[in-house]
């Protein structure tokens, strides 16, 4: 189980803050000790796409930890003031540098452990131009029978394939949400540090 | 557009913060003077049910601002370590004290307005028990006809509830994705105030 990030000081004084449940509350969280102010704390949306080209899909090579030189889907946070359309399309421009087009949500996953809700579109690359972002070393069109399995750096990126492939073999990409109670054993190819 | 909460003083440090991009970022962060630290900040995850029971919709009349005193769904801010689905259950129980069972998101919408990304389940009551919670004021079963349409407190509410009667005259329930880009104008019941 990930930990709740710490809250050491207080964004509205400065001042210290203790772990506890507030009063009327039942749950703990960080209360400044100075001026009484709860710091609720909420899971992250992570949005990111299957970018598609004809019978092919787009991969990057992540540059990054964790996961480093594994492949992934482009995916990242949400941004505030954006729809999760927005967000998706746009940490496909930062990863790939390819345009896409979405329209509604494809596989959604929740992952409580990392306080993660992860939400994929099927992005429908507008031409084939790509090349590697900052967080990729680089980016590359897969077929099916391509796609290297062993070598993908998180579970849900492993599942949102698994889902589009089993869906495009029956020609139709209904909604699917599923959920991963926990962080993977070690080995597993999820939050795997590989350097 | 709802501002971007503040970040007065660094959560790491207790030191003054600053607005602005950071070194290799496009968008304004709240950054530490002191060390640097830097603060991201994510849109909301709200979850909710449709609690249904036979041919009728239970909802709660709020207890709190804003919509004091106009209908609701109950839903609420999702907690960390949660899954979607524990979240919207949690939340029916707080409002409404009604144990609900649910499968996969049916309606997602976005307000970027409002940083915030909302979630509803239907909710198959379990049995015909409730009673408000601490936020509500009331909690009852409406039937399609009775639902009070002018005194529904927020618009996502509203959206969610015509999906479903319009779902089930067809007899089924695909999931629905939606985007609200603006906050209503003063008077459309939607993050209105009703004391």
């Amino acid at each position: 189980m990930f930990d709740i990030p710490e809250i050491k000081y207080c964004t509205e004084c400065g001042g210290k803050t203790e772990y506890r449940t507030p009063k009327g509350d039942n749950r703990q969280r960080y209360v400044c000790t100075k001026c009484g102010h709860i710091h609720y704390q909420n899971p992250h949306i992570v949005v990111g796409t299957i970018p598609v080209w004809e019978d092919q899909i787009l991969m990057c090579r992540r540059a990054i930890s964790p996961g480093y030189g594994q492949w992934t889907l482009p995916a990242g946070h949400m941004e505030m003031h954006e729809t999760t359309q927005e967000g998706a399309i746009r940490e496909t421009k930062e990863e790939a540098h390819a345009d896409v087009t979405v329209t509604t949500p494809y596989f959604m996953i929740d992952l409580p452990f990392a306080s993660s809700t992860q939400i994929f579109y099927i992005g429908t690359l507008v031409r084939k131009e790509f090349r590697a972002g900052e967080e990729s070393l680089e980016v590359r069109l897969f077929k099916e029978e391509e796609i290297p399995w062993e070598h993908i750096a998180f579970f849900t990126v492993k599942r949102a394939l698994r889902n589009y492939f089993s869906d495009r073999r029956k020609g139709t990409f209904p909604f699917h949400y599923d959920i991963k109670y926990k962080e993977g054993p070690k080995g597993e190819p999820d939050y795997v540090e590989k350097p």
